[in-house]
């Protein structure tokens, strides 16, 4: 757990023996289940995450979660507080709980996620849980990263125009409404179906989301959620999709890391083609910026 | 107007005639003042735009708006219902209203936002409004491109943490609380004041951000915000730092379309070092992503 744990932290960091961590674990990796689970806050991520985790180890499989905030650039302890609630998985050896921070710039999370996954996945964890506030595009990336995509909801959050609004239909492989014994399930749940139902006509023959209610706080809904679960990672399987997604996240990986070299080599640049020099002349009108693009790149190809 | 439409829709769709367009652009920019807009759904954002396109027109400046939604890769049209809400300076030629879709994938709009500045200040826009919906990361980025920055809050909506949390402590230049008439605005002014006060302590010397009240459909307020604005901009001539936050802002740009066209050039690989092909080997575990790049660079490289 300590490995681990210092593993992370040199992810987060961007640590240059990253190089030589990764290559030492790509070999044992590629077991582990990475479920992402995304919603607003306030919806009960935490406590789905909790009931997630239980339910998991009742079967006897060892959880890895990453709680990741990408809306917050600034402050990393963001999560702390929600950290705390799972508390109850705290002494349990196969548990592992994690937040990611945000680091850097642009890019940084994007890169660490599927790194921190890694060490996660060679450490023997059977189930990744990727948890994120859901925030629009930045949402929609980590979503990206999963295998299985959990969206949560809670009733009278105007869901049904949030979820339209903020793409949550496309990247939800299964819904959760949170909090159904509150007023509005019914409704939250209809509305999503029927959103579901016509987004379905646009693309038939895929799968096709279903939609559990929970109340996870006293664990309502714990096994149809995991009964949804298995049929997805079933039609992961079967359809080969699995492959698919991973090697598409896998893409993105590659290219992400590729970009952030090439970025570092672009600021490299000195003198009259610096990104500086560059910059100052753009503001003066003197040059446009895809001549400011040439000029640069060339000094940076070297 | 019809010229200025057409520049607006090359720049959302990344036309290759825009390097032609950008290149006769550029000489004639640099006078419009740029002024971002951001808060969250709800507090009054576009009654806010056109109580400042109102303020600024009775000065007789030429006011453009570009109204942004980082949040929502999906659906261009999220905010035309903002639009309609505008409608009373839609027969004024001397004021230009456009929503900007964030298409294509991540950095699609950070390249597109200055870009479509650049052609309303080339077309004399005195002032260019950047209204953004609030959401995180995205909004931060946003608000790099304004001169002034201006954070909308309203009472009752947990501002002081959402405050802290989005970091908007940091990129606002002047705050406004809206729907000052509302229950809590004191409350929400005063937590706001504290909460400047000690960003303030950490970074002395440095422009206080002023606070004020507005009710924006009815146009309260609407002096007190013109003077802070203007008290901003006489501070950002004196101190040169509208000079470097516009250098800032052209180094950011011109790295944006550099790594634009180095991922293009990435994505160009094939054969056994592209992209597809070390992804593939990538999930099979039988290389690191770190060597993926290697390869994948030695080729892009030429």
């Amino acid at each position: 757990m300590r490995a681990v744990a210092r593993l992370v932290s040199l992810v987060e960091d961007g640590h240059p023996a990253l190089r030589e961590v990764m290559a030492a674990l790509v070999p044992h990796t590629g077991r582990a289940w990475v479920i992402g689970l995304t919603g607003a806050p306030g919806v009960g991520k935490s406590t789905s995450t909790a009931m997630l985790i239980s339910a998991f180890r009742q079967r006897g499989r060892r959880v890895g979660v990453l709680a990741v905030d990408p809306s917050s650039p600034f402050s990393g302890g963001a999560l702390l507080g929600d950290r705390i609630r799972m508390q109850d998985h705290s002494n349990d050896p196969d548990v592992y709980i994690r937040s990611l921070a945000a680091r850097g710039h642009l890019g940084g999370l994007s890169s660490a996620t599927p790194q921190a996954i890694r060490v996660l996945d060679a450490a023997g964890f059977d189930v990744v849980l990727v948890e994120t506030v859901g925030v629009g595009q930045s949402e929609v990336e980590v979503a990206g990263l999963a295998d299985t995509s959990i969206v949560l909801l809670a009733p009278g959050m105007g869901d049904g125009i949030q979820a339209a609004k903020a793409g949550i239909l496309e990247i939800g492989d299964v819904f959760v409404v949170n909090k159904a014994d509150h007023e509005g399930a019914d409704r939250a749940v209809h509305d999503l179906r029927h959103m579901i139902s016509l987004a379905d006509r646009a693309a038939p023959g895929n799968w096709r989301p279903p939609v559990v209610r929970t109340v996870a706080v006293t664990r309502v809904g714990a096994d149809s959620l995991m009964e949804a679960l298995d049929k997805h990672r079933a039609h992961l399987d079967e359809t080969g999709e699995l492959q698919r997604r991973r090697e598409g996240r896998a893409v993105r990986e590659i290219e992400q890391l590729a970009v952030e070299r090439m970025r570092t080599r672009l600021e490299s640049v000195e003198g009259g083609s610096g990104l500086d020099v560059l910059a100052a002349r753009l503001v003066a009108g003197e040059i446009d910026p895809y001549a400011a693009v040439d000029l640069l790149l060339a000094r940076a190809d070297r």
